[in-house]
């Protein structure tokens, strides 16, 4: 359970405006910012709002055996909101957090950026389990 | 973007075990808890670790027009970790996120919870457009 908990918002983003419209694109920058820093991904899942025509942002959580990543975007604001909880379960996965987080900074280039860490979980864990990689 | 980040530690959680292996039940009280709450459930994900006959836990996230709900199981510590992240875009969901975190919490009936607040985001938005409630 002890881990740490990244909170981030990217204002006055330069990426490419799709990048903070369209589902499919969100995705795979989520899902490659995990995945590129050696974090597992098990499930994830995403939703636009607004219409085709008129895209007002989505939003998307991609759960990792270690926890979660969660972005929101803010195509009105060019503006991000992210979070990214990684468990220090059975290993040290505070370098992959930062790595994650980095390739989404690189993403989304904002201008500006907000972080805030958490640090979770006052239990220090047992011997990890076959199965949970956090 | 402005916002309310509820994180939560459960402890020695006196549910019944099954809510805290079986992905069905946890994914049945995290989405009850935020639409009880009347926050709204555009979409959620969970997976399960271990195997059906050992089951080791399980994870999820729900999305919500407002940001989004993760949690995390630990059974063999009757532990939990929840976040609940909610905008004050289009109106204050503070109180709506309270009432989910209460949901979650009498739900697992933790003997102590750790419970940590983070203010997010620090542009005052613009008017609220209409598709997201957040």
């Amino acid at each position: 359970m002890k881990g740490l908990h990244i909170l981030a918002e990217f204002h006055d983003c330069r990426c490419a405006p799709s990048l903070l419209r369209e589902t499919s694109a969100l995705e795979r920058v989520a899902v490659a910012a995990c995945r590129d820093a050696g974090l597992t991904v098990v499930a994830q899942i995403f939703h636009g709002f607004g219409t085709p025509e008129r895209p007002a942002g989505a939003t998307g959580a991609v759960v990792l055996a270690e926890s979660h990543l969660a972005v929101h975007t803010w195509p009105e604001l060019a503006a991000v909101t992210a979070d990214l909880y990684v468990c220090n379960f059975s290993r040290d996965n505070r370098s992959a957090a930062e790595s994650a987080f980095l390739h989404l900074q690189n993403a989304f280039r904002p201008g500006r950026t907000e972080r805030q860490e958490v640090l979770r979980g006052g239990l220090e864990p047992p011997l990890p389990g076959p199965a949970n990689l956090g």
